[in-house]
């Protein structure tokens, strides 16, 4: 199982999707009809069914095909664990092999048409799964694993296999997990472990293990789903799947690729409304980590903003680290929801208390400065020029009695204290052994979030491995690093899923009365001119200038009194970009005869350039605003999504822009905003007037339902610049770009 | 020694400072005299000599001043443990009490001066040390640890305590370490270790702790020096001393204030230049760690943003985490001169291949491509369906037999590679413990740096705690960020020391022709005007628009003449801001009846916002560039800092600048403009022209020339906008604001 790679096909983004105004086409998640309800106004479902996966987990009974007890044949082994695993959880276990009577024993049967019963999961060890597939789906077989590889992740010809492998499951009522993984599921949990648990999912059992191995650390783990190729069973179904089983406290997910971003993000979703932190690592940060992954999995890596995007949307939490997912993960299960939002650093040293506060400051936490009376009552048992203020430094003594005690409960009890971080960087067992002890006795007494990180490189001591790990309250990192990250995951993660209201409850399922408009725009192929592409925006209620096209220079004249001197003159046609650099833009024309000349002029350089136009707009000129771009672009994974960002120098050179999956409500579009860094520049600076951000906002949505509505069919769009005027006086789209499929 | 807290004096930052065009005053450093040679043109020292602190860490013979061995007294531990000490340096101990005969049976002495030897140390366990220390240095003791507490850390009281305890000392031959300070560097260090050593300095003993305890991972530590408050020796006299010291491979700090900003630079640059690497953390990220760490030591902590500047400035190694001091430092000082910067990942599977490989190219690790040979090479070994282009994906089973090693030597043996990183994150022993026995054996034999990453959270495995601990060639680690931080160092100390020359040595020392006419220029205590100003810049052949200060409208007509239309007028005056916003500013004048409306139209806003001018400014019209700023900032730890940045809105926005610490190169110059993340704009965005660089390098360094010269007589400078032109036109500095101290 080491060293292997998985891979998947890429599917098409689209695959749940169905032209919004035509006919629907029956559809099915999880083996449930989706009808017409249940799809957005872009064809792609709102909901998604738990697969009951219980019998997976826990079968009655489970035949293995290709069981062998032949010395030194790799099925022996993997026999041999199966047959312990089905002692534990008190399944009936069928050995299948032509030739074998009995495996280990067991009866053994020939096929899987001869066994005793129809079974809840058939694991298979054979070479080829494919045959055995289609006989399973016959004998009504709930579950299958296959382990084989040589699938997606080897090239076109593993995929093509493993496509008829997912043929053969679809629509069969069997479901599959797998190919290329491996007995992940199968291996032996520890039953003696308390609080709510960790359940796991990876693409790579090489890199889960790190998180299986802290049940030897005292962190509960419930279940491991090693998806391996996903030809079936996917991330998403088992994140669902969890997110509704009681003794799990937090998902940790290694992914790879994700097989369906739609299903992705309902997967989420679920977990979300359900309070149920998903903690994932996803490969593809750089382009490079996205071709190697994308080369191991044979499965599209979309664009890393976009995925990041989405995963906030959704509440998931992305960390960088291995080691990142086991901490957040661990302590994100048992923490209980936080009373309040402040943090108190609390050591045995002033230096300590300083280091902590300072990176946790900077990475977001609130430290609040406790009260005049709390820190009088510190002071009765911490000497009196110790800081007690937060940090609070108590000198080491009182550590060491029924002082260090009364501290911790006195900090606690603190209303603004929703969390208490115990940095000891340097084990003193006198001091430490007692501060440990007092910590797990103090959190068992709370439900506030008690963390201390054990700072010694060792970690052999007695107060670290029995104290601290002994303690399923008290949650213990060994950086101050991933303490921060975990302790913000949680407050992060209790302030998101309070707020939270689930996107697909309110996502368009209808086209609205712009589209039948839109419609007769699009030109599929094309890019459309700027008039043209105006026009869309007018058809969703976005504001553009006035402006006439115009083919002659006395018609131009007309225009430009009709719409208002000063007026901006400038070429138009499909196919046409770069305007400004071509010099096919003239602004600030005031008088009739500015008119006639910049009409002359255009049509030369138009013609000197080997330009087609379709005419000359002659445009009311808009008074100065902030330039914004607002954009909706096809990412592979997830369809259409929405981009806003600063205009001019700050999109080009900075790219200071963000993004959004749809569906998203008006939270979400003024979240975008606050990502932006040069944001300050919409509340005015230097005595500016502050922007008008509820049109902006406006037309974010507007954008998006345009995406919806029209997303698909459409390759780019784009709004460069919108100016946003002045608080009360709208936003206005003053040229627009828009690529037709 | 627990929850101490640490504290010296805010020195001024100018206590080494003369006026540069005075006399010289005698100054000192460490007791050798320092004459008009070794001052910059600031009167900043050019040298710092190394204190020989031989003695310090291996005296002859020791005091031990309030030596105890009463049951029960705090002194009576330290008492025992120094004696254990004085036992294994060989160092002969004499207790000294004004009552006891003996201690622990060792003949004890009345007073300092009654002791039988001149000693080389005196360690003082008295409450207030101040007259012992005065007693010592007329004894010619050579050094002094004061461990007592009470000091500046306390407040303003202790604080001219302290400053006493200084005074004492200053000038006296004898050099005290603390007071504050503790029994750190007289621990007991593992002897049996290879390889290069850790010297470690901290300002907090609980935060060196980790640090120190990595002997018992068998990384090798030579010194411990625990600072304290510093009110004699400091930070920079250890590293100073550990860079000369031939069993030193790397220098790893705590540093919660410096206290002198050019002594510990000058520290550094000695450092660089013997390629010694210095890791630190360095408290005061944010606003609140500063005033932390600042209520917690009494020092000054200087704006982060300069400090970073200044240790990028000298090549030394700022990380946040303690992990990362212990894994960065551990790595430097055994890892050997690269000899590529290629890193290859290599990994017994597919996806932890990916994800280090992601994560350390997001970091701005270099992973080549390995050659069709190479990979033709590893394919011997290596199945044909896994990639081999780096990450190296073994898929397992080759690790377990004679293919392993010859996989590593084969990756080693590729000119292209400096680096090998293994990362197991799931130990299977029979496959695991091999590679790593391979990779000990392997990097036995190769000047490479051979990097593992034990991603087990246990620890407690065979294969880390003997194999890899054991090796003093492979660097191993527990997560991949600290991996990948410590290789990046290792890439970049090496190719900053490769570079390196000391800016100390170029550093002017004696005043340019331009300093007399600037200092004619020059009002104490008041603003410029934007006139003045700018003849100061023209003192240092800063370019300025052609401009004339009038006072009447017939002489702004004739001034415009002179100048060439189109003109700009301003309003001129003292304490004069924000002219802008006030209006008084005109651009674009082409006429004398436009310059006479402007004339009259700037006095009367003057006269209506009872603003003071001394005239208006005709300059001429510059043409457009790229906007820039450039400006000298006082920082209270290094004096005059020069500061660039991008104009308008990303300066104002996005505070996008770089800060440098004069004095420093063009090397640095040309840095600073690297960091900015605008600087795509001056290579010119959209079909811009390049902007002279060179003549922007030019100007920074001519402004820094002016930090040096006048930095401490001017509280701020600023160049806004220079108008950076294109390539070969050169940079004009349009605005310009100075105000003297």
């Amino acid at each position: 199982m080491l060293g292997s790679t998985h891979g998947t096909f890429t599917t098409d983004p689209r695959r749940a999707h169905v032209v919004a105004c035509g006919e629907l086409p029956p559809h099915t998640v999880h083996g449930r009809a989706v009808t017409a309800d249940d799809l957005d106004v872009s064809g792609r479902p709102l909901y998604a069914g738990v697969p009951d996966l219980d019998r997976f987990f826990r079968p009655a009974s489970v035949a293995v095909v290709g069981a062998s007890d032949a010395e030194g044949r790799p099925n022996t082994g993997i026999t041999r664990q199966l047959i312990a695993w089905a002692e534990r959880v008190g399944a009936r276990l069928h050995p299948v092999h032509p030739t074998r009577r009995s495996v280990y024993g067991i009866t053994c049967f020939p096929s899987v048409a001869d066994l005793p019963e129809q079974v809840d999961l058939a694991v298979l060890l054979v070479g080829d799964p494919l045959p055995v597939i289609e006989q399973l789906a016959e004998e009504k077989v709930r579950f299958a694993v296959a382990f084989a590889s040589g699938f997606a992740e080897t090239g076109e010809e593993g995929a093509a296999a493993q496509e008829r492998l997912a043929a053969a499951v679809q629509g069969s009522g069997l479901r599959l997990l797998g190919p290329n993984t491996n007995l992940n599921a199968f291996e032996e949990f520890r039953e003696d472990l308390e609080g709510p648990a960790i359940a796991l999912i990876t693409q790579s059992g090489h890199q889960g293990r790190p998180v299986f191995t802290m049940q030897e650390l005292g962190v509960r783990l419930s279940h491991w789903a090693p998806t391996g190729n996903e030809a079936d069973l996917e991330t998403a179904d088992f994140i669902s799947y969890f997110a509704e089983r009681p003794e799990v406290g937090a998902i940790a997910c290694y992914v790879e690729g994700l097989k369906d971003g739609r299903a992705f993000l309902l997967a989420a979703d679920r977990a979300a409304r359900r309070g149920v932190p998903v903690v994932a690592v996803k490969v593809g940060r750089t382009e490079t980590g996205a071709r190697m992954a994308a080369s191991h999995t044979g499965k599209l890596t979309g664009a890393d903003a976009v995925v990041d995007a989405a995963m906030r949307q959704f509440g998931v939490i992305r960390v960088d680290g291995l080691d990142e997912l086991q901490d957040t993960a661990a302590c994100l299960a048992r923490a209980r929801e936080p009373k309040a939002d402040g943090v108190v650093v609390y050591s045995i040293s002033g230096g300590t208390g300083a280091h902590f506060s300072d990176l946790a400051t900077e990475a977001g936490l609130t430290l609040p400065t406790l009260s005049a009376a709390k820190q009088a009552e510190l002071h009765q048992w911490i000497p009196e020029h110790l800081n007690v203020s937060n940090p609070v430094d108590n000198g080491g003594h009182p550590v060491g009695d029924r002082r260090g005690r009364k501290i911790i409960d006195a900090i606690l009890d603190d209303p603004e204290v929703g969390v208490l971080i115990c940095p000891i960087t340097g084990p003193f067992p006198p001091l430490s052994d007692k501060l440990a002890q007092d910590l797990v006795d103090a959190a068992e007494q709370t439900d506030k979030l008690v963390c201390v990180v054990w700072g010694s490189p060792l970690g052999t001591e007695d107060a670290y491995r029995t104290t601290l790990l002994g303690s399923s309250r008290v949650a213990t990192f060994r950086t101050f690093a991933n303490c921060i990250t975990a302790v913000r995951a949680h407050l992060d993660h209790h302030r998101f899923t309070a707020h939270y209201r689930s996107p697909f409850d309110e996502a368009p399922r209808t086209p609205s009365p712009s589209f039948r408009k839109a419609q007769a725009l699009m030109r599929p192929g094309q890019q459309l001119s700027e008039h043209a592409a105006k026009q869309l925006l007018r058809a969703y209620g976005i504001r553009v200038p006035r402006e006439q096209l115009v083919t002659s220079a006395a018609a131009a004249v007309r225009a430009a009194g009709l719409v208002g001197y000063p007026v901006v003159m400038k070429a138009s046609g499909a196919q046409l970009a770069h305007k400004t650099e071509l010099g096919l833009v003239k602004i600030g024309l005031t008088s009739a005869s500015q008119v006639r000349d910049a009409y002359r002029e255009l049509t030369d350089i138009a013609r000197y350039e080997g330009v087609d136009l379709d005419g000359i707009l002659v445009c009311q000129m808009v008074e100065r605003g902030v330039e914004m771009v607002v954009g909706v672009t096809h990412d592979p994974l997830f369809g259409p999504t929405v981009t806003v960002g600063l205009g001019g120098v700050l999109v080009e050179v900075l790219r200071d822009a963000a993004v959004r999956v749809p569906p998203f409500g008006e939270d979400q579009a003024k979240a975008m905003l606050s990502e932006l860094r040069g944001r300050a520049l919409l509340d005015g600076v230097r005595g500016a007037a502050p922007a008008d951000i509820d049109a902006l906002v406006e037309v974010v949505l507007r954008v998006q339902r345009m995406a919806l509505e029209l997303g698909d069919d459409i390759a780019e769009l784009d709004i460069n610049p919108l100016m946003v005027l002045p608080r009360g006086q709208g936003a206005v789209a003053l040229d627009a770009l828009a690529v037709c499929r």
